[in-house]
């Protein structure tokens, strides 16, 4: 049997991924997911025709998204992820000695529950005691929390795990949400989005990088590979209100980062600040 | 009209590029050529099925190939590439101010001739006088200059700016070509191969270093990201006699690099050392 996956990346540019099952296809209340065994990757999580991740190197991306905005962070106590049902960023996050308490806002109950069903390894600490999940709308919610929230309810940390600016996550690439979210942080708070590839998406990540340095005292972006996305390599946007993102916080001094040695198959205190040293054509994008 | 190129990067992953035409199509005494008009990348040179380079960023494979060896050597003067018939490397390496000569041994005449007609912004310096072009095997070249040569005709610099270990290139991946190549550099010489994709050939980049480690008295592997090469992530394995490959040499404390800022599109002197900056699952496979 020879079958492949196809993804249409951009226009004029795609990858095929050759399968050797279809583990499930569904149409949730907002999307459709597909989850497919494949002989390069092991199974991969599909929404609206789009990769999210294979199991193979869902590493990569986890870890970036959630461990470089934590470390920059004194003492992150109350994350909140948007997006991110599948539990991967989650996962990551509990690595970290200060974290408290997580709210997982995931607008889509059903990518949480064919996560845990067909993710064990990635939703492993949905379970966790500290962790919260709401499935609602990341918009409302963050909006809600800013125009009302208690000083308490804000957050250290918002993480935005999203799928790409189209459909459901949409909203998450404009203003009034990047506004609100601000809203909801700390006056020492970090945010911090995926904002797709420096190769294909270059106007998205300048009018989001824009956005960001206007509301933030610091901003900044960092990049890592992702052979599964396109052009392999991915951006994040990071916005700060006192740290720097670039260097782990003081506060991690004694910490040691080889107790995770084995789970931590990307990230490290070196590509920390590395991932944020650009080449210069991504460097122009951000001018 | 809707019409694709595919590329089978492993037995299980592969790209499609959305082509506007097909500029040429020939068979040399050694690979089937195939030049495409893209909508994506612009003109696209494809050896053998795969993807060579793609106009729109062949910046980043040709500087970091050329680039990072030559500027973490005093003195450069020397330079021998093997392969690389298009002149993408020779354009960069002729941005180093102590280059004097570049011998540039190809083993595919066809690669130059279209590479002069269909590239002319990769090809632009492989008419300079101190470019000199020899259509040969790179293997039995370095054996000879190991074997017989005399001390002047030894090089500063080796870079290997070759296809995949399969077909023509196959003998440039083997310990006897490595152990030549080094008898043929000067006694501070630098080795420099593509060494393939960190997700894709962790066997290769693994056997390679193991016999560039053992021949060399420093060795090292450095990547950079590609979007056209299988993974989107590339690296390049160096093997140093004296230098320490990941930081530039101090002869260039005073060299302007910003002289070159429109035409460095990735290098610079943070991503020279921050390419050498690995994720773990990278280094593990080194260990």
């Amino acid at each position: 049997m020879e079958a492949w996956f196809f993804e249409n990346q951009t226009g004029n540019f795609g990858i095929k991924i050759r399968i050797k099952s279809v583990l499930l296809h569904e149409f949730s209340d907002y999307q459709e997911i597909t989850i497919y065994d494949t002989l390069e990757f092991g199974k991969v999580l599909v929404l609206d025709k789009a990769v999210m991740f294979a199991e193979k190197n869902e590493f990569v991306y986890h870890e970036m998204l959630g461990l470089v905005p934590l470390f920059s962070h004194k003492n992150p106590e109350r994350i909140l992820i948007i997006g991110g049902g599948d539990g991967g960023v989650v996962r990551e996050c509990l690595k970290n000695p200060f974290v408290k308490h997580i709210d997982l806002v995931e607008i889509d109950k059903k990518v949480i529950d064919v996560s845990k069903e067909f993710f064990p390894e990635i939703a492993c600490k949905l379970e966790d005691r500290r962790v919260r999940i709401l499935a609602e709308d990341g918009i409302e919610f963050v909006k809600r929390i800013n125009e009302g929230g208690s000083e308490d309810e804000k957050y250290d940390v918002i993480l935005v795990d999203s799928t790409d600016p189209v459909g459901p996550a949409e909203g998450l690439f404009r203003r009034d949400f990047y506004e609100a979210a601000a809203g909801s942080l700390k006056d020492d708070g970090i945010f911090t989005a995926q904002t797709e590839s420096p190769f294909f998406n270059q106007n998205l990540i300048k009018d989001v990088g824009k956005i960001i340095k206007e509301i933030y005292a610091k901003s900044s972006l960092y990049c890592a590979s992702i052979p599964v996305y396109p052009s392999g390599l991915w951006s994040f946007t990071a916005g700060s209100k006192k740290y720097d993102t670039k260097v782990i916080n003081e506060s991690y001094n004694n910490f040691d980062f080889g107790r995770f040695e084995a789970d931590l198959k990307y990230y490290s205190p070196e590509i920390h600040s590395s991932s944020f040293i650009l080449p210069n054509f991504i460097k122009e994008i951000l001018k």
